[in-house]
């Protein structure tokens, strides 16, 4: 039987996202965000939602580019620092002892350390209360040689990705394979 | 080092939303979709990508409603099916002897067999490109008995999502706990 959890953001899994921007004065930033995900294939976009009271969400608007880090299960503390913190006055970077990169594509840093970066150039905001939708047109992916399996493609079992669970504040690691998508269900 | 995959949609983890919908003659269809994530706090809000080509695009447009069904692992054949084969002329419940269920609060149905069902008024139509994204404010979020945990919240691990992967066609399951958020970056 289906119980009511109200009205709610709860959509699970919810990735660990950190987007990496600039300053007016140059000076990279991170931020870890949970809200977001792909969101058309052709252009190539992913959407992330932030509060306006954020220092990314100046950043962005000021430079239209951001980054998307995303880190493996290793680097779990340092992605938690980057959303309890903010970096307004502080230095994130600095204080993780991560590393900025300047994108050679988009006016945005990203953290060396992770394995696995989208560069996007900001492409469409949309004003939905609480938070504002970015959607950035992804210009390239990087991933860590290391992550890299069959096909030139990402391993996300090499990844090793995190998912977190807002709501009950909660981050966890990736089980094993299920088996092949569009592939599962001819049988039926 | 990294290395360059291109301009591709490959942001991890992604999930496996599954959306209901009434056709102009109230047929029930549901479609699995891999690009979509919550986007608002408040009001709660989800976000789904769906192409133009599909049934949902103008169920949803017509209803101005959607629900997403988030399966655990043990249905994902079923899951899997939904986005294989195109609800137009195909009773893909019947096919997959999955059950709609009408919801009292928005012009959808969700599957009954699914853990977590989000309940959709459309709030916002984007056009981004190959995919149009459909924000839904959330009126309700419903979860199976079986997986609530501590607080009246979804325990992730009774839950037991499925994590997919678009470019390697790949389904995963959900790892172990590794710690708390808004916890472990503290100790920097």
């Amino acid at each position: 039987m289906k119980m009511s959890l109200g009205a709610k953001t709860v959509g699970y899994p919810t990735p660990v996202f950190v987007v990496g921007t600039y300053d007016q004065a140059g000076q990279p930033n991170a931020m870890t965000a949970a809200w977001g995900g792909i969101c058309c294939s052709q252009p190539p976009c992913v959407a992330v939602s932030l509060r306006k009271a954020t220092a990314t969400y100046g950043n962005i608007l000021a430079r239209r580019a951001f980054t998307i880090s995303i880190p493996s299960k290793k680097h779990v503390k340092q992605a938690d620092y980057l959303g309890l913190v903010s970096g307004r006055g502080v230095d994130k970077f600095a204080a993780t002892k991560l590393t900025p990169v300047k994108s050679e594509l988009v006016d945005a840093p990203y953290v060396e350390e992770f394995v696995l970066v989208l560069e996007c150039k900001l492409a469409h905001t949309i004003e939905l209360g609480l938070h504002t939708q970015f959607i950035g047109e992804i210009m390239d992916v990087k991933a860590e040689e290391t992550v890299f399996g069959r096909g030139g493609l990402v391993d996300l079992k090499k990844m090793d990705p995190l998912i977190s669970t807002p709501d009950t504040q909660s981050y966890y690691g990736l089980g094993g394979l299920v088996g092949q998508a569009y592939a599962m269900g001819k049988a039926l």
